[in-house]
């Protein structure tokens, strides 16, 4: 057995890597548990779930090259407390590799995971997509925590736009107030500050409030049900933001009939695009 | 044994309904075949191997709801000949199912998938994205097929713009014409005219050039390693279609170091969001 969490003697784990933490066991599976730090209104917040899918590749002794691509699908509840994670190379090729995952709890299903790792080479690269000009995050407030929402006090998070109560409505208690889109412009960091690697970065494409809640001033449950991240760097590249914040970008594109969908961008301060991340979510009306 | 491709008496089936026919075993797992009709450069189109995923979710017994989400990863290639598949359902809660699907051939894994079909109910609805101001399919050419991908000739497929050579740099040998962006916006349907259905449309939404032959006139391999639709519409919604083609509006994010991403959106002709899609590639140099 060995633990995912490491740290030189003496210093305090992060909060993180005590959620995000491993044992693998002697048939190859891992044990993990949920994280009262990381606790969301129902649950564990998905962000941490889909990290911790993703620390069960990363530390299979069978694991080739590093991230590219990462689904999850949040399957059903997950109860605090443990839980189990398979982690199955399916195809190993020459440079890439493909896995399944899946977590289980009380015999369930909880969530599934797909990955790919790969090795990257060097090659022409251009990044399409334009960094927005938007204020430095020292010259923006901390956005306070949500007291129902442990996992947000995780997170050193100032909205440059599309915030909670971006527009006045939800304490106005009118329509009157709301966004007229669902953009979110958003600084964030692990709090306290931790150097990012592709375990945080899993957890902060996730990181973002429900769409529907910068749209709409109304309450509604809603739920992640598959999160897809595309992983634009390698570890060397991760290693070089540091513990810097990053700008994480969101928005979505269609409300429909219990479904919306989010599509966000993740850049590190100096303009470099770190992953791109989808998700579906259900809404109940 | 009972095949998912039917049709009245007398009547032919469709190329795509042969690509994507699968049939039931004994065991629950389905056997299906590539189709020349949809054959590629190297192997078939992954569109209809990815609808042919989809298929087996489908034609499962057990299916509870229609798809909401579909992610296929490519880990292998895939032979011309038979191929089988195993649809599981991991996780069926009351309005939605978990779907983990191997396509295996030759005793290895060539692809997998996961699905999230649902149940919907009528709730508020909005989309947020806008249609694009194009002209009418009628009003412009279909783009002749490329003879070494059998599959183009499938489609009725009219470029908007970023078509194959848009710059005019293929042909010109240079740089000089090539496009500033990646953004292509065509209209597409079967060929023959075919009504639309999740499985037209699941291939539909791959059915894009490589963003980098958009964004630079210059041959290098290709391969999409993950792909991941969101459905926005019922199968109602999409009979409303009938065979009219639709618009794709696809764009690459980010080239970096092998991969670059894709994300592309399919709409009605009469500004319905169909589908969101985003896929991640690799390419050599």
């Amino acid at each position: 057995m060995d633990t995912a969490a490491q740290t030189p003697a003496g210093t305090a784990l992060h909060a993180l890597d005590i959620a995000t933490a491993v044992t693998r066991q002697d048939d190859g599976s891992f044990l993990g548990s949920t994280s009262p730090a990381y606790g969301n209104m129902v649950g564990p917040f998905g962000g941490v779930t889909a990290a911790t899918l993703l620390q069960s590749v990363l530390m299979h002794p069978e694991r080739l090259g590093e991230p590219v691509a990462l689904t999850v699908n949040f399957a059903g509840p997950l109860a605090d407390g443990e839980f189990a994670m398979v982690a199955e190379p399916v195809r190993t090729n020459r440079s890439t590799q493909h896995w399944i995952v899946r977590m289980l709890q009380g015999g369930e299903t909880a969530a599934t995971a797909t990955v790919v790792t790969a090795t990257r080479r060097d090659t022409w690269s251009a990044t399409e997509l334009a960094f927005p000009d938007v204020p430095a995050a020292a010259d923006l407030a901390r956005s306070p925590p949500i007291e129902r929402a442990a996992w947000t006090r995780q997170y050193d998070t100032r909205f440059v736009r599309g915030g909670p109560d971006a527009g006045g409505a939800w304490t106005a208690g009118a329509d009157a107030g709301a966004e007229l889109d669902s953009v979110t412009q958003q600084w964030i960091r692990d709090e306290p500050a931790r150097p990012l690697d592709f375990v945080s970065l899993a957890a902060i494409c996730d990181a973002f409030y429900p769409r529907i809640f910068v749209r709409r001033p109304k309450w509604v449950p809603v739920g992640t049900v598959s999160l897809t991240t595309y992983f634009h760097v390698d570890a060397a590249m991760l290693a070089a933001v540091g513990d810097s914040a990053v700008l994480g970008v969101a928005r979505a594109l269609n409300f429909s009939n219990g479904y919306f969908d989010q599509t966000a961008e993740v850049w590190s301060r100096d303009g470099q695009l770190l992953a791109t991340s989808h998700q579906v979510v259900y809404y109940k009306e």
